[in-house]
């Protein structure tokens, strides 16, 4: 298959590439280190990159800012932050997308655990992994060609641990690895509109 | 206790007046109708909202436009409808309402059925619903003052079979009433970050 991956370079991203690169094209998108350049916040940006892609057979996102810090200082112009990006930009790659896909191909998009197991900085991403799994369980009773949806919730990692870990205390991390199997189940396989949480 | 009620002229809002005016002060805000003016989907608004309300113990939103229509025809543009009104209108009236509710106060958000029970035209709204309740469960571990914050999710209203019944086949609606009864527990008890489910 021919298989877009954005944000190939973050810490899933780059596991989700190793994982797919064995059995399928790679394409990688993202505002560095990519094949193609996009920035998610922008629907112009995102029009531009199916056109440089062409056809494809799954778009597998891994991108997406969101704003992280107490709630006390989360204001609607932070909130922002989130919105355009993790919960707009994900959405936004689907409904500019679907032309774009083949018959029987796929979208897979990323939420989190923060929507489940909330943690103190998380609301505004608990918010669009929200948003995003709404969106994913209902688009998927009308995509047509037989386009698939599906969302993968991540834990926090074990490879962010170091960086993360205060924020996350008493949480079970799991490897990247693991986390990037949930992506190619959702490529290869036949399921539509789940979300396979990876706690 | 003192409460704010936002789109109180609703088949839902009405029912949530008639339910809590007996043993509350009221209080309605919304585009027509209502002691106060507000536009959800303006932040300035919302503001100036506050500022003539003064201090309250409970902040019901039962408004919230949303786009509702065929996926093949949803847009980015008519996404925005939705983010701009359900989704961020309803966190902006939290964000903007923390210091305009007095201690142990309440927050109650309107999500609904379709992020759970998706039916055709209804991913926008699932979108917003899957956003809210995802604020709701994350906020509500950091909100100061004993601040509550719930969110009720109706089913398809008896009132609104009539006009959206073909659209919800085999759902089995619920009256506005015994969904105005979920606000009522949200506004009167001391659960917080809760989905009450009215289905």
């Amino acid at each position: 298959m021919r298989v877009l991956i954005i944000g190939s370079t973050g810490t899933i991203g780059s596991a989700v590439k190793k994982e797919l690169e064995t059995s399928h094209e790679i394409i990688t998108a993202g505002r560095n280190n990519a094949n193609i350049f996009v920035d998610l916040s922008i629907t112009e940006s995102i029009t531009s990159m199916y056109e440089s892609v062409g056809k494809v057979d799954a778009v597998v996102c891994t991108a997406g800012n969101t704003y992280f810090g107490p709630f006390k200082d989360l204001t609607p112009e932070k909130n922002e932050i989130t919105i355009l990006s993790k919960l707009k930009g994900q959405i936004n790659l689907v409904l500019l997308g679907i032309n774009h896909v083949n018959d029987r191909g796929s979208f897979t998009l990323t939420t989190g655990i923060l929507m489940d197991d909330p943690i103190v900085g998380g609301t505004s991403s608990a918010m669009a992994n929200g948003a995003i799994q709404g969106f994913v369980k209902s688009s998927a009773i009308e995509l047509p060609r037989g386009i698939r949806i599906n969302n993968v919730s991540p834990n926090v990692l074990k490879e962010s641990m170091e960086k993360y870990g205060p924020l996350f205390s008493g949480f079970n991390p799991v490897p990247a690895s693991k986390v990037a199997l949930a992506y190619r189940k959702s490529v290869e396989g036949a399921q539509t509109g789940q979300t396979y949480t990876v706690y």
